[in-house]
């Protein structure tokens, strides 16, 4: 028997100086500094410049950046038009796509792949991914859309975009400290298929364009969104043991737990339940809050011992909700997040490119000959 | 050291039936039927079938499959709105995988994803793909698009499309040759990407959008347009033999030859030889075929024992070109055929999924910590 590694898991492809998982202590690091560390002391444009240039940038690397971004926060009407004219109804992710492969077109430097070049349109992509997300959801329910303005922060002009209000410190704050959580993660499918795309040396417009399209996936993202349905269901927090319990007894799946790398506590999920708490007790703890709460409890103790435990999903949909972000709108977020992860996972990758292009075991038929169409059975 | 699988060379990740390489005896199959055959007697039709069923089709079966395919060629009115909306001078690859998501947008079965679905979504776009690339085609030039034609043959009615005249019947047959010669080669970059896609449960939309960008890399499609660079740069056959000579001595790659499977003749090569042989003696022996004949000359002679001579993209480009096909078009002409592929091996990997979530060589700093941005250096 040939020896097939299926899902690839376990198979090295290439090296990476950019994030580090230890799944069975529950550590995750961005060079080498942990993720509590990024998500208490940073922001998303300073963990994202560090992606892209591979070190904590200096006061002067950092606004000069900050800047950049603030400055190319805009996008071209003709692709506002794209967007206000697209269907109602349709998956937010579809509409990301394509409206990322449309920016394309309107990028007179999108051929470029020098990594200096894809640095570049990588800083103007994170600048306006934020825009284009904010766009869909407003045009999709019909709403008018909001320009960005220069003096919020990335996380509060979003914020500020979707809602046409400006939105506390403390509010930003919170969806910074989320987009920190969410920025990279690895040779996650999202980013390898960003990276398989860019092997073939294709553009920026290309690889990010593959990475929504894997990312859309509910193997992939859409987790938090199942959270959230399943929050909905149970009701109130009194209900949260017994329907736990019952799933569990069944052998059915709880949405928000369990990951194929980590087997303990993923950090990410203790960041987001200390700031789910704070929110929660801030507006009387939220039925949400609660019920979380209960499930984690019965989870970590009837299959702890498995190496189930909450992951980022589990408390990311609340903690969205009190935001004002709706949940069909969890996916297009964690996009806004990962292009940063996606784009300095390109850049590096494509520093020592070598063009993917692995095999399948033949298992079809040998020695077979065209039979011409009267004589087949 | 810990040993990497770069550009996952050699590295099995799934089983599949479709298609068999042997690139040291210069063989291809699909289903296990030489390529040599498809060639001379099938359609691009039939194959697109049979890969998409696992088999040869029964005369009722293609009839029923080639009566969708007529049925299904026009595109809504809004997708044509946004190709003639599109910049003028972009990249006919960021205008394909652009249209193609933009596609996803209007089909209301676009979020389903079993077996059945992705198969009805296939036969459309195999359909509708002929139509997108023409009318890109014809608005990129300001010229009118031409609607399809249901009384055509798959190949004839795109060469009608793209030039609003009527093909000859050889002309038709001599692009659908070329159709079937493209239309699958195994695990190569673009279907990988369209598989790493479909991997998260991804819808087809996606997964296509995907193999468009990576196809559109230079490493990947790309090559036969570079033959027809270097086949202008000779001139003129009395050039010819100099041209190499001094290049093979300077130790330059020539375009259109070697290839990392094919280690002998690529059987492709063959085919689309004879046919351009066939093409360049009615029409007297056209100056790009005699270049071409003395450079295969010249490499099989000095570099053929290294395993280097003509693959696929050596010939295609006079073929295409004798047919009114602009070289820019030749990469979206790839993907014209490539679509059933890509659909195929989509299908037939969902039908055992696995996510695809290799891992890197972490080889970053470990132990850092964050620093305060004013005490950086
Ligand atoms: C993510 C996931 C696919 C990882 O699966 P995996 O690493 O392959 O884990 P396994 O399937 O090997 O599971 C090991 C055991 O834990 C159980 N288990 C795994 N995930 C579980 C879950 N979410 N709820 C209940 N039990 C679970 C399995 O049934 C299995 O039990 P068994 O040994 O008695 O058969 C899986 O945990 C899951 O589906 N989680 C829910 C969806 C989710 O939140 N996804 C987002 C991940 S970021
Ligand atoms: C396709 C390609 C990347 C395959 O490369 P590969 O399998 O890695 O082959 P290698 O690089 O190991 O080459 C082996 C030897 O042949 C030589 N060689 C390979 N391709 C050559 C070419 N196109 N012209 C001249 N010499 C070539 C190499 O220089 C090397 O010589 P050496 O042993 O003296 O150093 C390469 O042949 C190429 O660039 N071809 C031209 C582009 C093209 O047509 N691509 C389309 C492929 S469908």
């Amino acid at each position: 028997m040939t020896n097939i590694a299926k899902g690839l898991e376990g198979v090295l492809f290439t090296e990476s100086k950019l994030t580090f998982i230890n799944g069975s202590e529950g550590i995750l690091t961005h060079l080498g500094i942990p993720i509590q560390e990024w998500a208490e002391k940073s922001t998303f444009e300073e963990l994202s410049l560090a992606l892209l240039d591979g070190k904590l940038p200096t006061a002067a690397e950092l606004a000069h950046f900050d800047a950049e971004l603030r400055a190319n926060r805009a996008v071209p009407q003709q692709l506002i038009d794209v967007i206000q004219n697209m269907p109602r109804g349709v998956h937010p992710m579809q509409a990301l796509r394509t409206a990322v492969s449309y920016l394309g077109l309107l990028d007179p430097q999108a051929e470029e792949v020098t990594p200096e070049a894809r640095r570049a349109i990588a800083t103007r992509m994170i600048a306006q991914f934020s825009t284009i997300i904010a766009a869909i959801n407003r045009a999709q329910e019909g709403q008018e859309i909001v320009a960005p303005r220069a003096d919020l922060t990335h996380a509060g002009n979003y914020l500020y975009m979707l809602s046409g209000k400006e939105p506390t410190a403390e509010q930003a704050r919170l969806f910074d400290i989320a987009l920190v959580l969410h920025a990279d993660h690895g040779m996650n499918a999202s980013t390898f298929t960003a990276i398989a795309t860019s092997s073939t040396l294709s553009d920026m417009y290309s690889c990010i364009t593959s990475a929504i399209g894997a990312l859309k996936g509910p193997l992939h993202g859409g987790a938090n969104e199942a959270v959230m349905d399943m929050l909905d269901e149970v009701g109130n927090p009194e209900q949260a043991e017994a329907y736990i319990t019952k799933k569990l007894d069944n052998k059915e799946k709880i949405m928000g737990v369990g990951h194929r790398v980590y087997k303990y506590f993923d950090p990410r999920s203790r960041v987001l339940r200390d700031y789910a708490e704070v929110v929660a007790n801030k507006q009387g703890k939220s039925n949400y809050y609660q019920i979380l709460e209960t499930i984690e409890k019965v989870v970590v103790d009837r299959i702890g011992s498995k190496g189930i435990y909450p992951n980022v999903d589990f408390y990311s949909g609340t903690v969205y909700s009190d935001l004002g972000i709706r949940k069909e709108y969890f996916t297009p977020i964690f996009a806004l997040a990962r292009i940063s992860g996606w784009c300095a996972s390109v850049i590096e990758y494509s520093r020592d490119n070598r063009l993917l292009r692995p095999d399948a075991v033949y298992s079809g038929a040998t020695d077979a000959h065209y039979v011409d169409i009267q004589d087949r059975q």
